[in-house]
C-alpha cells in the first residue's frame, strides 16, 4: 500500500528510516548515553517543560498508565470526562489504578466544557488533547484552569498522543502537569515508545508505583542519560532524528498539518459529508459515512487505489471513516490525497 | 564499532534490518494480522510449547514482570533462588507484585541444585536459566522436576531472555510453565519486544492484572493477530524474518553458538584467565579480571580495537568482564573475535 492514511502508525520520516537501519548500538555505551540524553532534550523542547520527559518502551498506553499510577494513590478521586474510545481508556486505567473516579460522558464528537469540570474535591483531572477516535481537539488551557481554580492542588494529566508535533502543545503554559504520547504519531517513527513528561509540579508529586512502569526509577536512571530497563535504543535514534529535523521549523510543520487536515474536511464538504468531531484536531479528518454505503466499501475503495484508512470504534464502529495526514506527507503528497479521497468516494456511491 | 560482543543488545541479524527498512505497516490491517499470527507461531515452535507465546511491546523484564503478575496472585508463596542479576530482578518483581517471597542465596556464579528446590508448601518457582551477569546455566529440567515433585500444582516460571535460540529449549518438556524472553538477544533484533510463553498449565492458571501487562487482555486479542496495545508491528516483522531464516537449522545453530562461546573460554584459558560460572551458558564468557588490572584498561583494549564489550554488575562490578557472540557472528568472524581477544588482553598485561 502506498498511501497509509490512518491515525497512527503512519507514514514514515525517512530520517526515521534512516536511523533505523544502522547498526545496534549497546545502550551502556557513551555514544547512546548521549543520544539519549540528546532525544530526552529535544522531547523536552516538543512538550515545551521545564520538567523532564521520561522515555518508556512500549506503546502510548503503558505511558498513560505510568503517568496515572505516578502521579495518583490508589483511592485518590479524579474526574475522567469520557468523549471517545482514548478518554474511555483514561477512565479504565484510572478504575485499573483503583482510584475512585467519577466520569463524565459525552456522546462520541462532543467535548467536555470548561464549566463541566470547573468542581472541587479532586486530586486530578485526565483529559485527552486529541481524541483520535472522533477527530475532536478539546480546549487544554480553559478545562485545565477551570479545573484549578477548584481545585488549586490539583494535577491535570494529558493524553498527547495525536497531538504532539501535529497541534501546538506547552506542558505548564497550558496548565498540565503530565502529558502522554507515542513514537507513532506526530513524530513519524514506528510504534514502541512511550513518553511521559512531567512538569515540576508532576515532579514533585510523583510517587513509586509497580516496576516495570515506576517513573521514579526511570526519572533516577534517565538523568544520567540510562534507564532502568534496557531501551528501544534504535528508537530513541529514530525520535532524535526526526526531532532535529521539525523542531527547528515546527510552525511551519504545524502551519502544514493543519492545512492538510483542512484540504480533508474541505473534500469532505464538497462531497456532502458531515464531519463527526464539533472542535476539530488536525491529526485526523473523521466523516459520517453516506446514507447507505457500508464501511467496507469505503475502505475497499482507497483499498483499490493503495490507501489504507481507519474506520470507527466503540459506538462509531460502522458508522464513520477517518484519514489522516498526520505521518510524513508534503504539501503535493496530500494534493494527491484529495483526488484519491474524490475518486474513491464516487466510487462508492450509486450512480446517479 | 565493529565488534559488538555484549551480551544483548547484539549485532542484528541481515534479516532483521531488511524487515526494518521496510515501509509501515498498519497493525489492524490483513497483512499485519497475518505477519503476526507468523510470528506467534514461529515463537512457539522456538519456545517447543503447544501453548501459547504472547509478545508484548515493552523490555524482558516487562515480560518477566507480566509473567509473575499473570501466574500469581498477591499472597501465594513463591520460592526464588537468586544467583546473578537477573535472578535476583525475578526477586524484586515479585516482592513487587506482592507474593509471600522466600529467596535463596547463591554466590554469583553458582547455580541452585535439585535438592535445594525440592521444598514443599509453594505455588510456584522462579528460575533464570541463562544468567547473564555471570554467564551460568542453570539445569531447567531437573530443578523443575525436584519442585513439583513436592507442590504438584505448583507453576515453574523461567527467564528465558538469553537461552532462546541460543540453547536447547523445550517449555513443557522441561517441567516449565511460563518463560519470559525478549527481542534483542538470541533472536539478533533491536531491543523493544518481549515474550512470554505459557505451557496449557499456565494457561489455565492465567489470571487479569493491571493493564497494559494483563497477559488475559492480550491472550483474547492475539488468538486474532490482534494485539490489545498497539505492537512494535515493524519488529514483530524483524522477528519473524529472522526465525524463518534460524528455525528450519535450529540444531545448526545452536551448535554454532555453542561451539563459538567454547571458542571464547579456550581463549580466556589460554590467557590464564579464570572462568566466572560453575556452570557455563552459551550466551555468554564471563571472566575474573587478571590481578591487578582494572576494568576500563581491558575495555578501552577492546575499545581500540573496535569492540565493545561489558563488564561486572551487582558484587561482581569491577571484578569480571563478559564478551558474548550471541548476535549475527559467523564461524570466521568469531576466528576474528579470537584474535582480537587475545591482542586485547596482551595490551592489558604490565610487559614481562
Amino acid at each position: 500500500m502506498d498511501w497509509l492514511l490512518t491515525p497512527g502508525p503512519v507514514r514514515l520520516h525517512p530520517k526515521a528510516l534512516e536511523a533505523l537501519a544502522r547498526p545496534q548500538l549497546h545502550h551502556r555505551t557513551e555514544p547512546a548515553r548521549a543520544l539519549f540524553l540528546r532525544a530526552r532534550t529535544l522531547l523536552k523542547a516538543a512538550f515545551r517543560t521545564e520538567g523532564e520527559v521520561l522515555l518508556l518502551t512500549g506503546s502510548g498506553t503503558l505511558a498513560m498508565e505510568a503517568l496515572v499510577r505516578g502521579l495518583f494513590a490508589p483511592g485518590e478521586r479524579v474526574l475522567v470526562p469520557v468523549y471517545g474510545k482514548f478518554s474511555e481508556r483514561f477512565w479504565e486505567i484510572a478504575e485499573a489504578a483503583g482510584l475512585s473516579v467519577d466520569r463524565l460522558d459525552y456522546p462520541y464528537g462532543r467535548v467536555p466544557r470548561p464549566e463541566d469540570v470547573a468542581k472541587g474535591g479532586y486530586r486530578g483531572l485526565l483529559l485527552v488533547h486529541s481524541e483520535t477516535s472522533t477527530g475532536a481537539l478539546v480546549d487544554l488551557p480553559a478545562l485545565a484552569q477551570a479545573f484549578k481554580a477548584e481545585n488549586p492542588e490539583g494535577l491535570v494529566g494529558a493524553d498527547m498522543v495525536t497531538s504532539l508535533l501535529v497541534k501546538e502543545v506547552a506542558l505548564e503554559a497550558f496548565g498540565v502537569d503530565a502529558a502522554a504520547s507515542g513514537s507513532q504519531k506526530g513524530l513519524m517513527c514506528p510504534p514502541g515508545l512511550g513518553f511521559v513528561a512531567l512538569s515540576p509540579r508532576a515532579l514533585e508529586a510523583l510517587r513509586p508505583a509497580g516496576y516495570y512502569l515506576d517513573l521514579t526509577r526511570e526519572l533516577r536512571a534517565q538523568g544520567e542519560g540510562e534507564s532502568a530497563w534496557t531501551p528501544a535504543i534504535n528508537l530513541v535514534g529514530a525520535v532524535a532524528a526526526v526531532l532535529e529535523e521539525v523542531l527547528p521549523r515546527l510552525e511551519e510543520h504545524l502551519a502544514l498539518k493543519a492545512w492538510q487536515n483542512d484540504l480533508l474536511y474541505r473534500v469532505g464538504e464538497e462531497l456532502g459529508l458531515r464531519a463527526v468531531p464539533e472542535v476539530r484536531s488536525p491529526a485526523v479528518a473523521a466523516f459520517y459515512l453516506p446514507e447507505g454505503v457500508p464501511y467496507g466499501r469505503v475502505k475497499e475503495a482507497f483499498a483499490r487505489r493503495g490507501a489504507v484508512i481507519a474506520g470507527g470504534q466503540g459506538p462509531l464502529k460502522g458508522r464513520i471513516f477517518r484519514l489522516s495526514l498526520m505521518g510524513h506527507y508534503t504539501r503535493y503528497e496530500a494534493l494527491g490525497v484529495a483526488a484519491l479521497f474524490r475518486e474513491a468516494l464516487a466510487d462508492t456511491l450509486p450512480p446517479s
